[in-house]
């Protein structure tokens, strides 16, 4: 595996992940772009101690382009991408329209110049420091995550491994969030096969909860949260989709949505740097091996959200265990499941479909 | 007024809201009707320590039907719908397909027969009491709450004040829940102009968080949170959309949604059976008038969940402070909002309009 960084023409970093060391990356960016939007600013949400990112920006981001002027495909003469080179294996890049960015030079640190960050201050503002990139999975516009090869979710975890790391090391940044929106019910923008990582000043309120939850688990039992619940499912049984030598999927029990499966590796592991190489390289078959199945389900591209768990950068390591959170809004052929009132307004969910169920559908899916 | 209880064909109940004594509601439900589904199951999702409602017959309930096949509309010769009357001013009744119910002389308490309930274990379930109700707020099926008159949304504020006493006296119940989701975008199921009560068997998430938020407030400040928010709203001014003499409708500094409003009474009451005459009455007006702004914001009915946050049943009831939450998913004439990966799977929102923005958009909106 070969890394490239290079610089597009407003000064986003791009890095190509190649498997194969002879690749010319000599490609320079010819674009005319306008200058990088400024920072998000974070606001303090006193009614539920979040903070949340207010990016005005974003509202002008390039919206579900045609195909022939995708920018995540790589550059053609007379039509120039996000991606300079006229093909690529993987490739990651500063997204253009970010939720949060660091500029040059800016050391970070919790509250930083410009802001006031009394937590618990009704009106508390911060800047949106961090970092967002975009991850092109392949260069083939028409294909997807469930298509790629073994050989190519290995390419991917090791950018994922690599901007991981990188981005953890970034002054302030808290938590880093890898992740692929798929399909336009689930508001995807552009079509070409693709993830993004959000690189957070903040541990995420999921994770804090997660994480709280881990902490008494430990507390009252000695056990590992994840680890019990992975160990429960397993010899239940009756809910787990797919399993290898290193991973087991399944519906949790008590699911959110209605077709929600779970993928553990077997072994604790704060992020997904800390797999070996064995356990990277059984992610693919699986993982792909699902996606199928959920598409199978009602005989089309089923809609989803994919969000790796992984531990934050300075708080909760060695609570937390790196696992793949995969769900659907689409509850039947023809209905979506969305976040109404109960959901929305109050964080309760209920969910219409029995985990069970959902496990014996995906089990006797087509993956054709 | 006059509320008038009577019994649907397969044991519901349904009270009639009307605004004169004379009303006659002596029609009875002369449907067939299948028995009533089993209540819905809790799960303890061990991530997160909250409950999942597990509600699999509600994969079947009615779903957009015909208008003329409206099961909100009254009664009609050789066509029955869920209101036997063949005309009324507001009408609640308990939900066919609901998340939550509780079988005839089932006593409550927390865990209660059936269930195991240990906060905190993996695989913990109980059963999912409580109950839901549907209130249609015109028999017209064609209008919307925006366009209701001031004597009709008083009319529906007294029948939430009445269904939230009365639920919050069933056994277990801990949570009362009023609340709208309108347009086809925000998932809605039925066109006719209704809200529903979800009365649930747990303090909500979300009320949780804010009820901590509150009681941390007062410990720091001495003072209410919810009181010291609208104070520095209106003092702030930039981001009040209407007001009048007992209510004020702002967005709030932190919103999460492109356009959200909150509606605060000028005075603290845990709940909307708290509010005075003059203080119920002075609501419709007001809350009518954001809700044709928002519809004026694009020349389109804006989908929406309007969301009544009141005092648990037995905790927090000092803390809490009554008001409406009101957002929108849409963000622009032909683009939603989405809750994607960061928000779904993460809980950290990023909003993509400014909220001191929206707030002017919404004061300069055509209202006709």
């Amino acid at each position: 595996m070969k890394r490239t960084l290079t610089h597009l023409a407003d000064g986003r970093e791009l890095f190509y992940f190649d498997r194969h060391d002879d690749a010319d990356r000599g490609a320079a960016d010819e674009r005319e772009l306008s200058p990088r939007p400024a920072p998000s600013e974070l606001r303090y949400d006193p009614l539920t101690e979040e903070w949340i990112a207010i990016a005005g920006h974003r509202q002008t981001r390039t919206f579900l382009p045609p195909a022939d002027q995708c920018p995540l495909c790589p550059s053609a003469p007379g039509r120039l991408s996000e991606i300079p080179a006229s093909s690529y294996d993987v490739v990651v890049f500063e997204n253009r329209f970010p939720s949060f960015s660091t500029p040059a030079g800016d050391l970070g640190g919790p509250g930083g110049p410009g802001g006031h960050a009394a937590e618990g201050a009704i009106g508390a503002t911060r800047p949106g420091r961090g970092r967002c990139e975009v991850v092109c999975f392949t260069s083939d516009h028409d294909s997807s995550f469930s298509a790629l090869s073994p050989e190519q979710v290995e390419l991917v975890m090791e950018a994922w491994i690599d901007r991981t790391a990188e981005l953890a090391a970034i002054p302030g940044v808290e938590q880093v969030f890898c992740f692929e929106n798929r399909g336009a019910e689930i508001g995807i923008t552009l079509a070409h096969p693709h993830g993004q990582i959000y690189a957070y000043p903040y541990v995420t309120p999921r994770t804090k909860l997660t994480l709280r939850a881990a902490d008494r688990h430990r507390e009252r039992t000695g056990g590992n949260l994840f680890a019990d619940i992975l160990a429960a499912e397993r010899e239940a049984g009756v809910r787990v989709v797919a399993a290898n030598e290193h991973w087991t999927a399944f519906v949790p029990a008590a699911a959110r949505w209605p077709f929600e499966v779970h993928v553990y590796p077997h072994r604790q592991v704060p992020d997904l740097g800390g797999l070996e190489q064995a356990e990277r390289a059984a992610f693919g078959p699986l993982y792909t091996d699902v996606l199928r199945r959920l598409d199978g389900l009602f005989g089309v591209p089923m809609p989803y959200v994919a969000a790796w768990h992984q531990a934050p950068v300075t708080t909760g390591r060695d609570l937390s265990y790196a696992h793949l959170e995969l769900f659907s809004i689409r509850r039947a052929a023809d209905k979506l499941k969305y976040l109404a009132g109960s959901e929305s307004a109050m964080g309760a969910f209920v969910n219409d479909v029995l985990p069970e169920e959902a496990a014996r559908l995906l089990r006797n899916a087509v993956t054709d």
